[in-house]
């Protein structure tokens, strides 16, 4: 497996490849890898004839008052992680080479990220639409794979991809969850023993939603209320929000039709967990 | 020559080429097309196999106060133009084709983009980003052709290819000028025979800054009035600014040690008028 730090050293490899019809697959992380990146790391080896793995904590998309400084980072784990899973290219790019002086240009998906992340972090679309933009036009990947786990980021990417033409497939991957329905994230490290008992209850609420729309539920009104019921059971869990939305503009729906995502933001404690699922009402 | 009005269509055109190796350029304008437009098509000729002149009155690089509704179209000319000289294809999207119910996306390169146009024009440069970028996207050209008479718009382009890794070679090329000075423009022709009379004083003036950067003068500010001593026997004319800048940031220069660009926008009546040139300080 080759470790390529510079941005024109790996466009010259992807180049290259390219040049011989080479299909080549990107999965784009900021490292501290899980079983949910080795699951999207496995959808994309069995669909590209290259793969590249990009490992970058994209100071961009945080806050100044967020955890980039202590966001989780294990370069030598993950190297492993991608060397077992046959990845052919790990890429990591310094902030330096990513952002040199001068650079100012603002990639910007501001209807899809108004709303639920982009509301308590108002930067941070703009952060991960630029970052994308670029890691797609370093690598001109055939094929880009992202966790549905972060599903509004989803909806921005695939908007980005269709509004300036980039000749890019994109694919999301369903979620990978602990056994007991927690969501992996890099940053449930962060979550206490007591917290970490609790927090499947995310998936119960979100589970309980999917059910009463999939019988039938019309009002995302009430399908909030059947969430918040199961919820209401720990008290150490604040909602940040739980909406019922359309699975593309990712506005809230007055009406549940068939297809809906309901996405979640929740704190257990100091650590702020994200979830979704997709639900579809059946016709009777 | 083939007219191609579908982004879809235009892109199935140039990869089948790509495919083969061909090299793709690409001249983007908004039509009305004249000497300027001829110098960069003809540039562009010789220099791909295969030649894109993208025609498109682009609505989102204009304020609402703008002279959207009257800029000059004459696509039967222009497309005679583009036969005449060789082009391959002329790309001729509608507005709702390339801007779709949901599309949202903005490019934006807020450091050079917020001076001088941009200043009086707050939007336009993301509106020229962006469509800059679709175009891209679309078209993926090897090589694309601008011309200096939109200097900042140069700029904002120079900085988005390289911000975003964009494979594509860009190309400025001379302003045309009529021969008695005045640049080439699409709007010259809302210019009255009287204002057509003095508007060449704008370049005199621009050259006389220029001739005194050559002969050694370190100070803006002077420079400025050697070309506002110029403008001022014009009773007619209103200077918008005249700046004597970095030629890559576009920030105005404190002391010139050397290369410069002294951009200029002013009014002759109603018609705003935008000029430019670059300058070197020889050392002695």
């Amino acid at each position: 497996m080759k470790t390529i730090h510079s941005p024109l050293a790996m466009t010259a490899w992807c180049k290259a490849l390219r040049r011989e019809r080479v299909v080549i697959g990107l999965v784009p992380t900021m490292g501290a890898l899980h079983e949910g990146h080795r699951a999207l790391i496995r959808a994309a080896r069995l669909r590209c004839d290259a793969l590249v793995v990009s490992i970058f904590v994209n100071p961009t998309q945080f806050a100044p008052t967020e955890d980039l400084a202590t966001y989780p980072r294990r370069l030598t784990q993950d190297r492993a992680l991608c060397r077992q899973e046959g990845v052919d290219a790990c890429f990591e790019p310094t902030a330096a080479e990513l952002y040199p002086e001068g650079f100012q240009t603002v990639v910007s998906v501001p209807l899809i990220a108004r709303r639920w992340e982009g509301e308590s972090r108002p930067h941070h679309f703009a952060g991960v639409a630029t970052v994308v933009a670029k890691l797609f036009g370093i690598i001109r990947p055939d094929l880009a794979l992202f966790g549905q786990k972060d599903y509004q980021q989803c909806a921005v990417v695939r908007q980005l991809v269709k509004d300036l033409h980039l000749d890019v497939r994109l694919l999301m991957r369903p979620t990978v969850r602990e056994r007991d329905g927690l969501a992996m994230s890099s940053r449930n490290v962060f979550l206490s023993p007591e917290e970490r008992r609790v927090a499947p209850v995310f998936y119960q609420a979100l589970v309980a939603g999917r059910r009463a729309i999939e019988r039938g539920l019309r009002d995302p009104g009430s399908v909030q209320s059947v969430m918040r019921k199961v919820l209401e059971e720990v008290r150490s869990i604040a909602v940040d929000y739980l909406a019922v939305c359309h699975p593309h503009s990712l506005e809230p729906l007055d009406r549940i039709d068939r297809h809906a995502v309901i996405l979640g933001a929740l704190r257990v404690g100091a650590v702020r967990l994200i979830d979704n699922v997709l639900a579809e009402r059946k016709y009777r």
